[in-house]
């Protein structure tokens, strides 16, 4: 069979690594594929760099739309990034009826029902493992290898920067900032380390699990989203003297329960924050930049995936997954695919319909919260009555020496509390209350805690 | 789309959770696959208990000939097992052009070979990803997921039973024999598990690994099979010791050195053995009756997949993903879809060609030794020397004081020896000699070490 002609757009990082994945192993790619898989055109503004990466039997232009235009192209790889001229050139290659691979999770996130349903119409595959957890194939687990399952919920350590970071924090007793500039000093956090500290990037991947994993529209906007840079090297001791580790999770997860007044609570939770894990699950113990995502089907259970989130070649892997995929079913009747988002298009469910995605306040979960208190008799009672009181139960506490928190003669000291399952609302309105007591010296930190069983 | 059609041959635990949750979940999974997938006719010797699970809609018979025979039937799941009458029932499917999907591992790693090659001549597909650590979609994984990639080694917890009795023995300090009868007991190991125990389970899903990671015949013949019968709490407790755990592990690698003498060795390590691990391995950390599959790539690097590796359930939702990959492209050319070995038939390698199954004399790796030994002056001293002469070079050596190993009194103790990487060969040679010393009082113990980085 003929190989398939693979049109890049844009070739740094990932670009690279794709072009020599695909050179190195092409013999053993055209085994599998059962044809080859040629990079034949390049588009990068660089086209000096381009041309000293592929070398001359590369087609090198600085005009995307050249790519998309050649008729001999099968396949356009997307590797620009972000929403502007990204979301134009993906739109005209599937309108030229082109096949598209992305690693654009930003775009997928925000843009994504509008790029769907134009891939749809045009009868070609939007396909994006490279989008979410690098090199791991959690596309595929999530809408092939786990289809037999109702999938109950996903819980991802689905950013390397943030990882590391709060792998070093832990590791060596120190607070976020002082980590961050290592972390940017090594490579691991960016110049503008936003997107991944206040948790952008890891919402844009949870938002895409939640398509494939239920079946709704991605709804970037709907999610919930927290970083980690208001985490103190404090919160990380004491988690870990409960028994926990703190990390950057992406959560989706369906829920349906009837609530004490008689209305039910229907939908699909969808949220990025920082989480306390018990330090004995095997994902609370991946380090430093790796990513695992755990998923919880009803007929499988638990299975957990681990490796790379992010470089070039591990990123390049599921490029050339995708590629793979494509290759296979490029002259097949459209019916014989995989659904991009896992479910037939006519049955995905509508956003707002019967799966909407909750809004915090109905998000029940339970939490670690730190309270920087004046040490004087009746505090703890105060405090553990106001909760009382709006229904949240205690699961354990931790009461500070002041001398060991606030240095000696300190009359400050930390209240560490564990609470059971409680609705965030709830919880919400109970430290509104708390926070005023005259006792209560800072604001207070709350971390929510996932069991994850 | 018409619905597609199955029979059940054998309705035991796995094949009546495959009903179950075919039943259970029939509106997702037709959601994925675009069309139903329906068991309409159950063979099992046991008709009333058959009939008691799926109830009246469904055809019972006592002969799956029958179901073999229906010209109704698409697709045939043997759930019997054994290579007896499952291969044979297996063999007749596959002529009556039915697409057969197994969960029997052990009928693949010996008979795949003439298995394969009918459903290739015949134009169905044979898929078994319930064959593999059950629920885990290890074989998507390496067939799919990681196409890109050379796959330069597969390491993987891929039989529960002996992983829970090697967790309960460092758990509680207890010998082999004490845990498995607890195992027995509590239903984790069979009345007779000698196919768990002695690593024959294990072999039989790495034989299949081997073949979906190389591109090579599956070999079952030439797989190395060691287990754990011989594992003392002793071994467990200085492996910790020394920063290591104890796991029976399914190796298989793609080798190619230059020895020393100018000779080539180039081929495939396939074998099942106790292994030391580094205890901060992610790896090392799956207890219980938990399986896990690392795959090393050249693009990806390590990614890991975790999950139940048995259990109703859970091979049920392999079972099932199978049926949907199959009712996807049942309509499709052959050449659509992905081959069941991952490699497009023409370009498997031939038994013994290029990369032949090595013997275990030539496989490369470090050893941790156990040597029982009369505690007096020079004895280190000997066997350390014996070691280098047979060019075996020391990473550590832990000597226990007599009192501590023998009782008090004792004029023996036990030397532990780990080694940097040797050809076992080589060590064999050099144990052989150890072994002679008159101050070596036991048989030598000797388990294979691996980083697995």
């Amino acid at each position: 069979m003929k190989p398939i002609q693979v049109g890049l757009l844009g070739i740094g990082t990932v670009g690279s690594g794709t072009f020599q994945v695909l050179a190195r192993n092409q013999e053993e790619i055209r085994r599998r594929a059962g044809r080859g898989i040629e990079i034949t055109m390049v588009a990068d503004l660089d086209t000096a760099r381009a041309r000293s990466i592929v070398g001359d039997g590369v087609r090198v232009v600085g005009d995307a739309r050249e790519v998309i235009a050649n008729p001999d192209i099968d396949v356009v790889v997307e590797l620009i990034g972000g929403y502007g001229i990204a979301k134009a050139l993906v739109l005209e290659a599937i309108a030229a009826g082109k096949h598209v691979v992305t690693a654009n999770k930003a775009l997928l996130a925000v843009h994504g029902q509008e790029i769907f349903k134009a891939a749809h119409e045009q009868g070609v595959v939007v396909a994006f493992e490279a989008a979410v957890a690098g090199g791991i194939p959690i596309i595929k687990a999530l809408r092939e290898g786990l289809t037999a399952n109702q999938i109950q919920w996903v819980a991802g350590i689905i950013n390397g920067t943030t990882n590391f970071i709060l792998s070093e924090m832990r590791d060596k007793g120190l607070d976020f900032d002082v980590v961050l500039k290592e972390a940017q000093r090594l490579g691991y956090a960016e110049a503008d380390p936003t997107f991944d500290i206040e948790g952008v990037d890891a919402a844009h991947k949870a938002t895409i699990i939640s398509a494939i994993a239920f079946g709704i529209p991605v709804q970037f906007d709907k999610a919930y989203v927290e970083g980690i840079t208001k985490l103190a090297a404090a919160d990380i001791k004491y988690a870990e003297q409960l028994g926990y580790r703190i990390k950057l999770l992406g959560i989706t997860k369906r829920t349906e329960r009837l609530q004490a007044d008689g209305t039910a609570v229907r939908g699909v939770e969808l949220r990025v924050h920082p989480c306390l894990v018990p330090a004995k699950r095997l994902i609370a113990n991946v380090e430093g930049a790796m990513n695992a995502v755990l998923v919880q089907g009803d007929a499988v259970g638990a299975t957990l995936y681990y490796g790379k989130g992010a470089g070039s070649e591990p990123t390049a892997s599921a490029v050339i997954a995708d590629l793979i995929d494509i290759a296979r079913l490029i002259d097949a009747d459209p019916a014989h695919r995989v659904p991009p988002l896992a479910f037939q298009s006519h049955t995905l469910a509508a956003a707002g319909g019967e799966l909407p995605v909750l809004p915090m306040a109905d998000v029940v979960t339970s939490y670690y919260l730190r309270i920087r208190v004046a040490d004087e008799a009746g505090v703890l009672a105060r405090i553990t009555g106001l909760l009382a009181g709006a229904g949240i139960s205690i699961d354990a506490v931790l009461q500070r020496e002041a001398d060991e928190v606030g240095g000696e003669g300190s009359t400050q000291t930390d209240l560490i509390i564990l609470t059971h399952e409680t609705r965030e609302g709830d919880m919400d309105a109970a430290l509104a209350q708390i926070q005023q007591l005259p006792t209560v010296l800072a604001p207070i930190t709350r971390i929510r805690k996932e069991e994850l069983n």
